[in-house]
């Protein structure tokens, strides 16, 4: 089934209102097993009418959003019965609903939201229970040419939601039949390229008959999307982890932090952080998660070499011999905080996060981590050379994915 | 001038991933005095193929993004050549950052990243210095008919964003013409809401002649965007300050967290942070900024009543009497902070995120801040009723808030 999603809104285009309803409709739709084909965004005007001509000869189904107010510029009804060469008519009912609203609420009802309570004939109305716009359902064959079915949906979230979980998704579900419904799966994957998957792995993937496979490539960490039916994802999902399985952090769409958070909760163990150029950010996506106050208790930022003595007992000795940024200091870093807080395990991060503060040994990028538990003390010396944020960002992700590996191994 | 943005990717339109090109491309352009006719996202795949085609006919410029990557899903390249009947030929220079990109990172390159050193003859490569994909601008005439200029850009926004910035605002500003650009003064507000804004100035400003006025709200902070010439933003600036200016920030574009740390540095004194609900937030805010180690040295996230009490000396009686969301512990947790660090200033939150914890006296989205100074001790207690992570975005921004204003009062 072809589906598209058309948005309506000058303000969309000029970036003052994000646009949201193309993520929350399109995980939705994936919910349902159906996928969004294409989506478009036009200013309101003229340019909708000659979008909802394209889109509905190109698709089963088109989800109009916007353009259902009452002021002059939301014409998207009137496009619509142009569209489809049908007549427009009063709505009892809803104008009953607007007149209903505005009583509510104590207010006067003006005379451009008579409009709101027009529809198309043969169509539906799909009532709004937190707005003044109803919706409308063109079902296909209605206007003779073309034969897709139109929704046409409010705008503001808090409309658009539970119109769509009320009104739409029972007629999605009937106009698609149970029989195309695919499944998908994510794996997530940290410490591994985009690139080490197309090499290792995509033209074995492309042999699977009925599997769709996509990447997506965030900052330290690469989704695999398998899409199919249930059979064949298990098919590629087996093959996958035969190859990548020590990167595989989540089948489930979990994050980083809350596999952490998860693995210490289920082994009963507690974490700190001793950080340095990451100054806080592991700390804090860790305590993103609910549930974190279990397992995390105590993180220092001991961002000054006085810190790093004062708070966790790094020596001056190993601080003026091997510098802020050395194994030695992180390793030390790791053993105080791990000692001070009394946790089970301790993660530390010394680094140079740029763009000033660099040498010829120790460049900018240039990273110690230490991770302290039970079974000792390991160390490690990394590079990430990059901007000041993806720099904090993909050090954290190191940290958090060494935390991960070491309560995998130390169980 | 036609611009459109074409977006490819499926996981923008399985909803896996937000697609913020839209609206950031859209403000971009603004700024420039140029606006988006028509967003389109499709998946990867044939659809990029049919979509360059027709929106290369409809338009004068394409921005295209997504699809430079390695892998086989990654098309955009090769859709375009098809598109414009141009061969395609390996860049030496392309190459040779691309082997950089990779040595810098002791990594080896594999053989897929090779397809991301070809050009289209006859187009400019734009060079990519945060990650291995280059673009590509094919000029108008490139390939005879369609007459458009297409610009291929990466689809993360830390390779795309600078890359827009130093390729393609040039170009661009070129293709239009100088005339068509006013001027733009984007100004920063923390601690108001858009609709005061629109309760006590829309109004005046719109009898301002020649001004355009747009806002962008994000959580804790409303940017107000005056375009037009010189004389005309001046005087749009001046009614805004008249009326709002104990929230004005910046005008320079700078954030909460530079404008405190440019503050700090001026006045030549140092903060520190005692974090209970926020985790860690404010103290990495801080430091995502250059220069934030002359004025922080010292954070503390004390999570639990332990560390509190152990790491900044909270007493358990305070802690047993008033409970760990109080003023009291707010401000025990400050003087603790400040006298521990020996900074000169020091912000405290302690607050209940949710969803778990809240109780009838102190519902989820409670938060108890102090700050103390060599002036003393202030505390304030709030309510920030919203989700986890916006709960922690939005206090921090009121916890920095709070260090700027007793900053500007107390010099």
């Amino acid at each position: 089934m072809r589906i598209e999603i058309l948005n309506t809104g000058t303000e969309l285009l000029l970036g003052s209102t994000a646009n949201t309803h193309g993520t929350w409709i399109g995980q939705e739709l994936v919910k349902l097993g159906l996928r969004v084909q294409r989506q478009t965004t036009v200013p309101d005007g003229q340019a909708i009418l000659d979008s909802l001509r394209e889109t509905s000869i190109r698709s089963d189904v088109v989800l109009v959003t916007g353009g259902l107010g009452p002021t002059s510029d939301d014409i998207t009804r009137e496009a619509l019965a142009e569209v489809l060469g049908v007549e427009m008519i009063e709505d009892e009912a809803a104008l009953r609903s607007l007149h209903e609203f505005f009583e509510k609420r104590n207010k006067p009802m003006v005379e451009a939201n008579l409009k709101q309570a027009q529809n198309l004939v043969g169509a539906d109305i799909l009532p709004n229970n937190n707005g003044t716009a109803p919706g409308i359902y063109a079902p296909p064959r209605l206007g003779g040419d073309p034969k897709c079915a139109i929704f046409l949906l409010p705008g503001p979230p808090r409309e658009l939601y539970p119109m769509f979980h009320d009104e739409v998704v029972p007629r999605l579900k009937a106009l698609a039949g149970v029989d195309e419904i695919d499944n998908v799966q994510v794996l997530k994957f940290v410490g591994i390229g985009e690139s080490d998957f197309h090499d290792q792995l995509d033209d074995e993937l492309a042999n699977i008959d009925g599997l769709e496979v996509g990447y997506c490539a965030r900052l330290g960490e690469v989704d695999l999307r398998l899409i199919g039916p249930d059979a064949v994802i298990a098919q590629g999902r087996e093959l996958t982890v035969s190859k990548f399985s020590e990167y595989l952090i989540s089948d489930d769409g979990a994050n980083l932090e809350s596999v952490v958070v998860r693995e210490l909760i289920k082994h009963g163990k507690t974490l700190t952080t001793a950080e340095s150029c990451t100054g806080g950010l592991v700390a804090s996506r860790l305590t993103d998660i609910s549930g974190a106050s279990s397992v995390f208790t105590h993180g220092f930022v001991s961002y000054s070499n006085e810190a790093k003595s004062q708070l966790i007992g790094v020596s001056t000795e190993t601080l003026a011999a091997h510098g802020a940024v050395s194994e030695e200091v992180a390793s030390e870093m790791a053993k105080g905080a791990r000692l001070t807080s009394g946790s089970d395990f301790s993660i530390s991060i010394t680094g140079i996060a740029g763009p000033t503060g660099g040498t010829k040994d120790k460049p900018v990028g240039t990273v110690c981590f230490g991770i302290a538990g039970p079974k000792g003390i390991k160390t490690f010396r990394e590079m990430h050379p990059r901007g000041r944020r993806d720099f904090k960002q993909q050090v954290s992700q190191r940290a958090l994915d060494l935390v991960r590996r070491t309560l995998k191994s130390d169980q």
